[in-house]
């Protein structure tokens, strides 16, 4: 394992904002009251008719190249589960639309809401395995697309969006960073896309996470050395309020250290770390040489923590 | 880079044999005997209405487990572009559906012919980056469930199956294999999935193909710098006779060494390398130490080339 630095962090979200006031004016039989103390979200993003996975990838990634040559870019991974096309992969066409090269590595990795952390796993062993030097990452996803009007628990927390940044190898550290994995295929069923329509079973995922997570975090913990007292943020994939408050109290997780923006933006899957990475950064709440702690979990149903020293 | 042995190789065809004479009959417009000279198929296989990715994965993923401890799988890595659902994963649904650790990698790739290669390429490099030890790699794709029953040009070339393996580190060998890949998102609309339906603009692949697989393979002799004439084996994705003739004649392979089943089972996209190394291996014509040189092209456009030596 070698270090990298996660580099001119960027996101587009979808363009339409949804407000659970005007939600709940459009479906006055549901108790969203009730379903917002949960979720803790106030505004949803969907994606318009014309902005696709594809699409809402290159407005993310033109920000992240607005400061970086794009000829250095050598491979381009990008996380997905909603693309328009079953082929080819969007890697390839985000190759073409943004003129990079073609001696490139460019494939789409099919995961949710623990492909960041995931993709940080794949694209780090491709840099210490020489493959690549720097990669351009995307996560983007468009569930909403896939969402049956009247299915409540789905409409009230997912959001469009993709985000994007550049990965390559941080040479001058000597910190290494950690993995750990988990996947459990037995609830495949309770995150899942069916005739067109996706349908979540939202206990059982719940169930999973705050059992799972907890189990990673722990490992990574003893995996790496680092205490617990030493990590300066947790940054958890923004599922709800019900979730992240959970796993904040079974990990006795100070306040300040865990942070959220699932109220603003709703539950943006794969790009939600991301978005909140970036966020955090303008924000200058995280800064060079701080620890940090990454977990992604949900569809699969997969997790996957990791263990890094910001850049 | 390190070395990797590629066990237990298995594979599950789609269960419906259809040969060219009786496509010429179902279709007395089409002049088959035509394309038959030039795709030089003679049958084709197609999956019945109730095998899937995931059942046709699972058909030759518990072949190679037969003689392989599946307590010993650590990563699942499963290559399609044609899953039934959007999400979860396939590799998830193998996890559960094989009993397999749940402390385990598993992730879905979305990449066509050139597919095969590409997982080999990150699968050492997770295996140099030692998050994992061995992984149960699966390639399986049913694309002539969206082939639009007027299409000729890809009714009469596309079969569906399944092929699967174990890649784990070689650590007894001092060979270093070598890699080379390429991506051009310009001809993605040369070979696409819309509205349901698989198109493909055969000359312009063609074209690709004949131009890219030529300079990925010279890029390799350069880097790995291993002769022309000590290569043993040549194995290419099995897109045509067209293809692969023209291949051989540009890059003046011996007849002996370029392999080929094109004939037998059509082109089954991304199982196609490994089920031609499959039986290639059974019938003892692959012996340990030889070289071989690997090649997949095609929906991207994408290509990826690499030089092994044989376990």
């Amino acid at each position: 394992m070698i270090d990298f630095k996660i580099d001119n962090l960027s996101y587009q979200l979808g363009s339409l904002k949804i407000s659970y006031n005007s939600l709940s004016k459009k479906f006055p039989s549901w108790d969203l009251k009730k379903v917002q103390q949960k979720t803790g979200i106030k505004f949803i993003y969907q994606s318009s008719e014309n902005e696709d996975v594809l699409i809402l990838a290159l407005k993310s990634a033109k920000k992240t190249l607005k400061n970086f040559n794009k000829k250095n870019i050598d491979c381009i991974v990008v996380v997905t589960q909603t693309a328009k096309n079953k082929l080819p992969s969007t890697a390839c066409l985000v190759q073409d639309k943004l003129g990079l090269n073609k001696n490139i590595i460019s494939f789409d990795i099919n995961l949710g809401c623990s492909g960041f952390v995931y993709a940080l796993g794949i694209i780090n062993s491709l840099l210490k395995n020489n493959l690549c030097t720097n990669t351009l990452l995307i996560c983007s996803d468009t569930y909403t697309k896939f969402i049956h009007k009247n299915n409540r628990t789905c409409k009230s927390v997912f959001s469009d969006g993709a985000s994007s940044c550049i990965i390559s190898k941080n040479n001058k550290s000597n910190f290494t960073p950690n993995f750990n994995f988990y996947s459990d295929g037995s609830g495949g069923k309770d995150l899942i896309e069916k005739n067109g329509f996706i349908e979540m079973n939202g206990p059982e995922v719940y169930f999973f996470t705050t059992n799972t997570v907890p189990k990673l975090f722990n490992n990574i913990l003893k995996k790496s050395k680092v205490k617990k007292e030493n990590i300066d943020h947790f940054i958890f994939h923004q599922a709800s309020k019900l979730v992240l408050d959970k796993l904040a109290n079974i990990l006795k997780i100070p306040e300040n250290k865990m942070h959220t923006n699932y109220d603003q933006i709703g539950n943006t899957t794969s790009s939600s770390i991301p978005i909140l990475l970036c966020e955090l950064e303008k924000m200058n709440k995280i800064k060079k040489n701080q620890i940090i702690i990454l977990s992604g979990f949900g569809v699969g149903l997969s997790a996957a923590t990791c263990l890094i020293k910001w850049n």
